[in-house]
């Protein structure tokens, strides 16, 4: 997961980079950072925590330059240090360069055992780490070159956003898994953003999506230099930024998140219809299908159940009635609205199963006298290694149970899933969307075994 | 607004407590507190901030005792000093008391310059300090008799909880305008809360609501003591708390906030429908009313409206850009959804109407072909004075223009509001409510040039 | 102990009184305060901490105004409340008034219980609540007067500024126990504080010590009014502000401190020579009476234990030898100096013995020889009731012991004192010192039993 | 300047580590860290900040391992960055690393370039991350070998502990420029500090000091194995540490700091003694000079000057009286010492002059009749490059002017320095000591224009 910002040419384009990271919180909030350049120098700002807090006025004013580079890095289990936040800086033969960088590398053990093997020393497990090793190791003459030479040598899901002293150059892998769109900002300058989003909140038009396989590179009073940089370019976007990653107001290549998640809803409707009374999601992410699923069978669509959003990082003891109920905490039904009906709960997705569990009880505890739950998208079957930060396969509830004994074990009265046809179907059939949590089809390289999305 | 809290009788009294005010930290965010009685003294913590980061488990562990009461504070402009969070407590002749208070004191200068006049000092400006003055003053024997003579000399509208060591007092003005409920612990003991969605988070049974002009008096190994403390009740409860104050969870007196407000917009639809081609609330408090009047006019109901739930604390200078619609910084529109579509936006109410203009415009940005506002409550022309913090009259924009003036000046293309009847009849004309912003209506005293309801 | 500052007539008061506070940090760091009056309103900061800590550039541009009063709080045990910082704000019916205090109140609980009787709140343990609580309840018509009769009703030690929205009232006890004295600013307008250290840093020039019973009213464009306020002056300083308390390069009643303690080093010789090799502090405040010591015995002094500075407030479970000995962590001795010699050790005061026995450890396992201990005040055998923090009776090791018991107590080859006669001499023999805690002498009512110095 | 600290063997090596830390906080207050290795991995903390704050218990108990090596870092000009802090960390061929050092190495820009040229990235300016690319570079197989290796690449003057996740590696230049000693601890283990004022906290006992070109490894269940890592060796302590840089309870190569101090100022008064009245120190570095200087002149030593400890971190603008003697904030002199005297004012060294300055116009101001200032040590002509941060020579005042010059300039009576020659003899004229500050001998490499010793 994680959001990357790059913005060339703004007068405050840190600023830019800020409030676009800010409306990109929800791709990652362990740790976010911006770097700046100037021409002369590149200076580096990054640290744990949300991006309104992280950064003061002062923090920004001290980031003066007309490039920024930007990213907010997802939460994942274990890693504490300051020092896997991005960009990643580092001072190398030809300068200064400063990363970011949205994917997964499949074969980062191998890239980084070479390097280690002719004397590379490492601070983090980052794969931006090995990016700028690989950049600093090339023989190349120009950063572009060696930029490229880099790319030779990895594989898997990755856009990134590389800045020297006074250039920017933006890549998006060959398969295009993950989104990056171009943007022209108001006063001149331009911004490339993981989610259109960004584009929506700092006044920026949208230009073009990135297209798999390119290179961007900004200079100072030029056009922004478009090449294919692959010979082989074989587009498979991520169905995941569609089912519950991306915000709905974005548009991830070409398709607006909410619609699609509202035809995903009206296509499990028609696959795995229920007899209910009212149609709940699971807030937020469930929404726009609950939407569709409610239209497509013409029953009643509620808000039934409210998410409470001040949570915070504290954690205190919790009477028994929450410890047995944790879900409580975020998520608390709306009795009135339950109470003696056959429920639709909808959910974006089935990863585990231990929240799904929960809400069920928590559903039935509020009087529902059936509890259907619908998932807007396929079994997850194989852990994702493209950039969605999934658990083990053994921890894939999908695994080792079929949709019956899943119901059975989270006492549903039933339990559907949308069929990968569906899903297509939903996206459009135009493209090889990345299926890779369902199908298992590792297109870009790595399997099942391969080194997890930990680091973004 | 606020919350308050009592718990009685319960081994972590301070955790239930605390679970309580954090599921009503909607009704106030600005500062809270908690404070306990174990028979023998009474201990206080309370500071500036939210529920989640106020108190840690080693702050609550210092909390002991089977009684607490505990308060969450509304920000209201001005109040800088973590002095005017609540509880407030004090030593007087009969020994500690803590109270804590949600309401507004219509003649509060009027008590305190007479407390004054006879040496009172005060050191703060809240209501609460006053209540405990006139305690103190009392010449009665008991608490419980001087709490009575208090009550004679306090109007306006109020809900306490007073702790003394041993025992609580938990009281609801004659007009019943603030709203109080009685739960039942699981594990024995008793607790009131401003909304039942407190009980649902702790798994306690609500039992009934507090009367209007009910005193309920808790002592150790008794049932609760009900008492009525005033000979004429006129149970006026107030109708913000189901327009957009309470939870959609909870059930005020009796009738859920959610299915009220579904009702409001249900009725709103007969009385001002619009020809629109898609209903979007304005999320959050919209959205139940949004559900309603896209029911009634069989219109799709879409949440086209994202709200951004990271907002933090830190102000950075925006772009220009975003200096012209602050409102993108926590609402982004769905293009997609409404591109070319004649569009209903839902609010719960309409006060200065600033946020509102700019929701307009922002609708006309991302393509809207006509914008149709309908606010599911009456035109607010009167200040609350009973618990509601209100802008002064002048501040009122119904209280200078029509309908038809305001909708211009926003550039809507029509603007319509639910009609006083309307509102009776959602909340099934069963009561006299306080509709005082609406109809001016003072019953409970004061008028629109009493004291504001700065202390909640 | 605490320190007051009371600042009329400059233009930036709340720098003076920070400065001033900042160089009488010695007297107070548990929390500290400034309140600011410019004619129209106070406004009141005081939190826990250092001066230094506490407040920002931001915090004191808020204190505008041309009086200020300020307050270092003394750290006493139990006491954890930000509440119980100075300067103590109140309304009450001549308008606002705000207040610092340094000293005791002997009588405070019978004040206390009267006020409470006839109807008072008290939210904190501090003699200043009553003090206010009593000018709020005077009868009389003016504040001056007010103050006079709350005079009459309170007995013990004190340093009070008293601040109204344009006035600054500042009073000394009759017996002058507390230090105080006036100067006068660079560009116009006068200080007082508890030590001249305070003028020599914000650039003041010493006028005079206030007197015993005297009260200074200061009014704009009008030169400061005295008056005495008692018709029984006794003048008695405390003793204490010599041996230990005030700052060396303070000048206490017209004696300078440094130079009070090198006589009592001088005298001590006298009385209780020891033949030893070298003489050493015990850092920093038995500095100035071991170079007394030393020259009057000829024989060598060095600074043979250094002090650390750089004691944090996180606690870290120590090795078991830090925990045998914690005075290590604060003094270390210079093992070179001090191997194979006979050394005397002098140090102010001792109150409980426990750092002094663990010193004359650490000078043995340093290679001593012999370790004389000597105390340049005399036996503390009564607990002071006038402002200086003391133990009760039971924890002062010299009600339960002889010289020669203590010194067999903590292993030191001899212990000896300063005698009474010998301070006074030290001291001048020009006025009778308050010497309670030697002599048991209540000259200011109050005795072993009265309330001990918690809160300043 | 900075302090390290290495121990082996030990139960709670972090814990220890903390403690020596703590006590040598004198030698660098910007940043600190502590790494541990239990076998199997390495686990770093480093934080900007002082030992007791950085260091909570609970960040102890998460560094568990019987290996820890830690590091004070000096506040150098213009580094801000958290990522300065040691121990450097780094994963590389043979597995972690970790490493601290004191010192500066001449040759680190001929060194990083060749590094950078080969590819390799950085991200700090640290001498240690150079060290730790020459360590992953070599080619030798043990780690023991690349350490060698390592070592014939750098010059200049360094203290370098190396932790590996099962050994560790002290090495200490050859010219064994600045200080390390080895200690044993009470429960079995070893300690090497920079100081032995560690080991007398910690309760170690001093084994000896690390010899110049001394490789000591530490082995589990192995005594620590010695080995001299270069053919020449050349001893040249720094004279710096015994001036004023380490404290005076340590032993430095076996000599005690404060008698060292005590001896230089008693020559200084030899070489260049003055008529006065009194002898003041500059606190607290200047005391054991002064009390020296005192004693061979026969005139009274007094601590006239107090120092204030107190000083916080935030900037308050100060009145114009502080701004124009800023010294102030720090240093107060006690006037009733002063007045009417012929004042001596000893300080250790002196460098740009500036405070020297001020301290001059303190004393006069406090009405000195005449103020002879003595500084402890040679004039100060050349920027050291052994570890000691000096400013350029253009800032250097004894680069441009005489000491009557000086004198004059500072409006001191009159100016006198210890020569180079008293400064040997007071060291014992048994060493080349490094005096490369007054001789510009750069025996090690380097010159007045190498790379300054902004990293420690």
């Amino acid at each position: 997961m994680c959001a990357i910002v790059g913005v060339f040419g703004a007068k405050k384009a840190s600023t830019v980079a800020y409030y676009s990271l800010f409306s990109m919180q929800h791709r990652g909030q362990e740790a976010t950072g911006i770097s700046v350049a100037n021409g002369e120098r590149i200076a580096v700002y990054k640290k744990r925590g949300m991006v309104a807090d992280v950064f003061s006025q002062a923090t920004l004013d001290t980031l003066e330059g007309e490039c920024a580079v930007g990213h907010n890095r997802y939460s994942t289990a274990g890693s504490e240090s300051a020092g896997d936040a991005q960009p990643v800086f580092a001072k190398y033969k030809l300068g200064e360069i400063s990363v970011v960088h949205n994917g997964n590398l499949v074969n980062k053990h191998e890239v980084r055992n070479e390097l280690i093997d002719n004397g590379a020393i490492f601070q983090t497990d980052m794969d931006t780490e090995n990016i700028i090793h690989l950049i600093a190791k090339s023989q190349k003459d120009s950063l572009e070159d060696r930029i490229k030479d880099m790319l030779t040598k990895i594989e898997g899901a990755y856009c990134l956003a590389i800045q020297s002293r006074s250039k920017m150059f933006v890549i998006r892998d060959r398969f295009g898994i993950r989104p990056l769109s171009l943007g022209k900002l108001k006063d001149g300058g331009y911004i490339v953003a993981s989610e259109t989003c960004a584009f929506d909140l700092v006044g920026a038009t949208f230009v073009r999506d990135v297209k798999p396989g390119e290179m961007l590179v900004f200079e100072k009073d030029k056009e922004p230099k478009s090449q294919m940089v692959f010979e082989n370019v074989d587009f498979h976007p991520c169905a995941f930024e569609y089912i519950y990653f991306a915000r709905p107001d974005s548009n991830i290549d070409g398709k607006n998140v909410y619609e699609t998640r509202l035809e995903m809803g009206r296509r499990l409707a028609k696959e795995t219809p229920a007899e209910v009374d009212i149609v709940l999601p699971v807030p937020d992410s469930g929404v726009a299908a609950a939407r569709g699923y409610a239209e497509a069978l013409n029953v009643p669509f509620e808000m039934g159940i409210v998410r409470n959003h001040y949570v915070g990082r504290t954690f205190i003891e919790p009477t028994q009635e929450i410890r047995d109920l944790k879900v409580k905490l975020k998520l608390s039904p709306i009795k009135h609205l339950i109470e003696g009906k056959r429920v639709a709960i909808i959910d974006d997705s089935l990863v585990r199963g231990t929240t799904s569990k929960q809400i069920v009880r928590m559903l039935k505890d509020a009087g529902a006298k059936e509890v259907h739950m619908r998932i807007a998208s396929p079994e997850i079957k194989f852990p994702c290694r493209y950039g969605i930060d999934t658990p083990t396969k053994e921890e894939l509830i999908s695994t080792k149970y079929t949709p019956k004994e899943i119901a059975k074990r989270m006492h549903a009265d039933s339990l559907g899933f949308l069929s990968i046809e569906g899903l297509k179907a939903s996206l459009g059939n135009d493209r090889n969307y990345s299926l890779v949590s369902f199908d298992g089809n590792y297109f870009a390289g790595g399997n099942a075994d391969s080194p997890s999305c930990g680091d973004c």
